[in-house]
């Protein structure tokens, strides 16, 4: 399995993060976005999109976190990571649809204009966090993990911009039902940080 | 089954369209958002996010227009609506997120500027609906569906805003296979437009 990826990237950090959970090695490929390397053919061929994350399983070719993780769970995880009943399901999608709109409009947004000094209107990304991390925190209030008895793939969707939120100077005590849900992701076996060197095993 | 949503909204059309597809009575409630429901305690018990669509089937209750399509098509329809074999899903999976993320800062931003008159950037919204619109295009100039060879949930998440582009004065025909994608949707036996008055069965 090959994992095309930049390693400052919180969105491929979900892949490797859950690559590791589920004890797979994978060859990590870093790519030379600098040097233009997402604009390439060659690149464009392997993802139209242009953007990292890219999962390579034998013909099997994804983009999207929120897809791989899917795809990592449903074939090679326990089935607590993606069950499949109607309304379990669909309440993760709920998640993984919050971890590509409201996620990547807040927390993800703001760290690439204060981190990276991306383009954006940082006012509006720190306010859209705010709210993310504002509904994240009451929904963790009286639970262990966002949907189920255990934790599913809409947890990992959601916890790297949220546990990065630093990097864009939000201060996580603010939120402490968050503070303990991001802590209790870090305790899981296999969890690894976003700084870690790749392949996990 | 019940729907709160709104008329007008593309978001709550997409489930409008599923519920209709799948042959599916759901009552149509109306939320007052001009005047304050979305903001009301009673709307925040429903839906924390404060935002239509929430469907109430039973004790279940769901927000996220993607996420009523999985479970409305996972428990109510046929399987070629939402293959659960891992590819399949987490290739499914890609367009949900885009839906969630690329149709919604594009087409979605763009339609909300210009015809309800929403604060946001309208130049970068319609640069991100003619990026979403290209990538589709491509994606169906030789396949009749988005993924598999049958229509998915993915399709209709992607349809709503797609389709009407021109309410933010983006011009259809410069992206012709995507126009005959449309088409085949438009076709599907159930089919009804935005504008439909409500229960369709």
């Amino acid at each position: 399995m090959k994992l095309y990826q930049i390693q400052a990237s919180a969105n491929c950090y979900r892949v490797r993060l859950m690559l590791s959970l589920l004890g797979i090695r994978a060859e990590w490929i870093e790519v030379d976005h600098k040097g233009g390397e997402l604009e390439s053919t060659a690149f464009r061929t392997l993802n139209p999109f242009g953007e990292v994350p890219v999962l390579v399983d034998g013909d099997i070719r994804l983009r999207d976190s929120q897809a791989i993780l899917v795809y990592l769970a449903r074939r090679h995880g326990a089935a607590h990571w993606l069950p499949l009943e109607a309304a379990d399901l669909a309440r993760i999608q709920q998640w993984l649809s919050f971890a590509a709109n409201e996620i990547q409009n807040g927390p993800r947004m703001a760290r690439g204009i204060v981190l990276f000094g991306r383009a954006g209107d940082l006012a509006t990304a720190l306010s859209n966090a705010r709210r993310a991390l504002a509904l994240l925190d009451t929904r963790v209030v009286d639970r262990e993990w966002l949907e189920t008895e255990a934790p599913t793939v809409a947890d990992i969707a959601c916890y790297p911009y949220v546990s990065r939120a630093a990097d864009a100077e939000i201060d996580l005590s603010d939120y402490p039902s968050l503070g303990r849900w991001l802590k209790r992701i870090e305790r899981l076996e296999g969890f690894i940080p976003l700084e870690a060197g790749g392949p996990a095993h």
